[in-house]
């Protein structure tokens, strides 16, 4: 088992080169081993080209024969851009296939390893499904949900405080945590702010501490009290700022909403207020279906975070603790009414680690939420 | 240096062994080293009785001639309940001595050195300090400041709450922080809490889901609106629970702390609002002197952790926190008056790992504050 985690951390280390080529395919790796060592590495480069597997049976040649197949995901067992991996590896003769993560399409979840184990392979699921899962989070997400992947980020002091009572946040957290920050921004298809944040910090929301694409940036307003000088409206990414309103707000607000789309700056308009579920929803759904935005970090403030929370549209949860006492101020999700705690919103820890003297925590939401 | 760790970790293992035996004495561990392996081990064992040097160096006998010595803590060159230990390691013709810390003692420090140094060994010092400090943290409060060690337990949610608005605090944290918890009052020679925990709460405040001893139960009140029916008045350990008042509130229910009294609970009265520092101060020399209390753990709630936080008596701060959002609640240093991001009481991340699916921080002021 242990020998097959370790086969298994190869193929995600393997998948890992396809990202920000393969999407919205996900990411997979694929490693053959006989006699104890890895005879073919294969993973799925492009989106369109062939799969992880292909890929290592072409690598392993002849040694394939009576071999053992590492692949992080099931193999496609249909005609898709390209044709079915089962056939290509029962005609490899292929002994074993070991397999991380089964296809999330209901609709074919469990074919592959069937077709497989009728033609008499071994096959194995589920080694390090877990690690499989989380490398294609946002696949997942489209997937399953269709639907772009939420990451809340939050950036709080011991207390609970996104900001102090005067609205000040600079600086809650380290420079090295500001700085994932902005890695994670790179790796994102959009930013996601309030009106609010806007107001209170005009933030750039571009990525600058590291070297990366910039991120769309996503602004949701009730009130228009935009002001037009603000960074994200101005600078040079402007023709990547998108702003979320309702359709009453853009009605009574038409002068603007021109002027900022003669500027290039899009506007969406959703059906209700844009804290309530349903709006939440339809944005997502729009802005991956009109401008192939697959995941977005959410950046706050506290009625943001409080919505997506309400929402239960957090995929992930990632919180940066400053290790400073304040005593009062702006809390994360204060705008969420009082819960007791049997229910409360919980969350289970999938790692935490010190970063640049603060504590960063990385959670989903817990199982039974 | 990596070897000098080593060995200073195991003067360190060594060291614990003395623990619960040798207060208020430090803890200290030694071993002698030559040709590359231990050939001396020692360590304090017992109040009064031989330092750790002087074992180490009867086990080692003739070997420890020319061979190098580690100290956690620096040789004494004092005659107090035992000769000067640097006199010891002199006559046994030690060439070397690592040591870990220098004695805290301000009238004394560095002189164990310096005679050593004189006597022509090589000495090396501050070799994981911080480590051999913090196995003393008690001694060096005691010794340093004159008081017992301060030692904040904070059980919160996520977004950092110590209680539900209804004032519910079971359970924020998982069963393995709470039989944490109960490792620490082990430990600890006393636990300290504001009334309103009695009056929300009725905690025992005893050691339960481990094998431990008790500690005292301390119980600060300003209005003596104290149920006599609440635990800590009335089971096996009440002999072991300590009221702090301010003087005047003592006068004012003069009926009642007589009957407290008669039931062999103590009463310690303090000058001025038992939330203010002079009072937090002279009631810490009071319990150290009066009763022997060398170590705190402080157990809430919100109003007894802000006025310690406010009084820099914080030694330690533990933060255990359930990945729970409850939106609004008690919020834990909420007693404290906003404080700007730059005025922000700052503490030191010492270590954060998870414990039964909570977080759990161990902190120390930090050295700026």
């Amino acid at each position: 088992m242990k020998k097959d985690s370790q086969y298994m951390y190869k193929c995600l280390q393997l998948a890992e080169r396809g990202r920000g080529s393969v999407e919205p395919n996900p990411m997979v790796g694929c490693v053959i081993v006989a006699g104890g060592r890895i005879v073919g590495k294969g993973w799925h480069g492009n989106f369109g080209g062939p799969h992880a597997e292909v890929e290592a049976l072409r690598d392993a040649g002849s040694a394939a024969r009576g071999a053992t197949m590492y692949v992080s995901l099931e193999p496609c067992n249909h005609h898709g851009k390209t044709p079915p991996c089962t056939e290509a590896i029962i005609a490899a003769r292929i002994r074993k296939v070991v397999i991380g993560m089964p296809d999330p399409n209901p609709e074919v979840t469990g074919n592959g390893a069937d077709r497989l184990r009728e033609a008499g392979i071994t096959v194995v699921e589920h080694v390090e499904r877990e690690r499989c899962e989380a490398l294609n989070e946002v696949f997942l997400a489209n997937a399953l949900q269709n639907r772009p992947f939420i990451l809340l980020k939050v950036a709080q002091t011991l207390d609970g405080f996104i900001a102090a009572q005067k609205g000040t946040s600079h600086w809650i957290t380290s420079e090295e945590s500001r700085t994932e920050v902005h890695r994670l921004r790179s790796l994102y298809d959009a930013v996601l702010v309030g009106a609010e944040t806007i107001r209170k910090d005009n933030p750039s929301l571009t990525v600058r501490h590291i070297d990366g694409r910039n991120p769309w940036r996503i602004i949701l307003t009730r009130s228009w009290k935009l002001p037009l000088s603000s960074a994200v409206f101005t600078d040079e990414a402007k023709v990547r700022t998108i702003i979320v309103t309702s359709k009453k707000s853009a009605r009574e607000n038409a002068a603007v909403v021109t002027k900022m789309r003669k500027q290039g700056i899009r506007v969406v308009d959703v059906t209700t207020d844009v804290m309530e579920f349903a709006s939440l929803k339809s944005m997502l759904t729009r802005l991956q279906n009109d401008f192939g935005i697959r995941s977005i970090l959410v950046e706050g403030g506290a009625e943001v975070f409080s919505a997506f929370i309400r929402a239960r549209l957090a995929d992930r949860l990632d919180v940066f603790t400053g290790p400073k006492i304040i005593g009062q101020g702006r809390g994360s999700f204060s705008a969420l009414r009082p819960l007791h705690l049997t229910d409360a919103h919980r969350f289970h820890v999938e790692d935490v680690h010190q970063m640049g003297g603060d504590v960063y925590m990385i959670m989903r939401p817990a199982k039974e939420d």
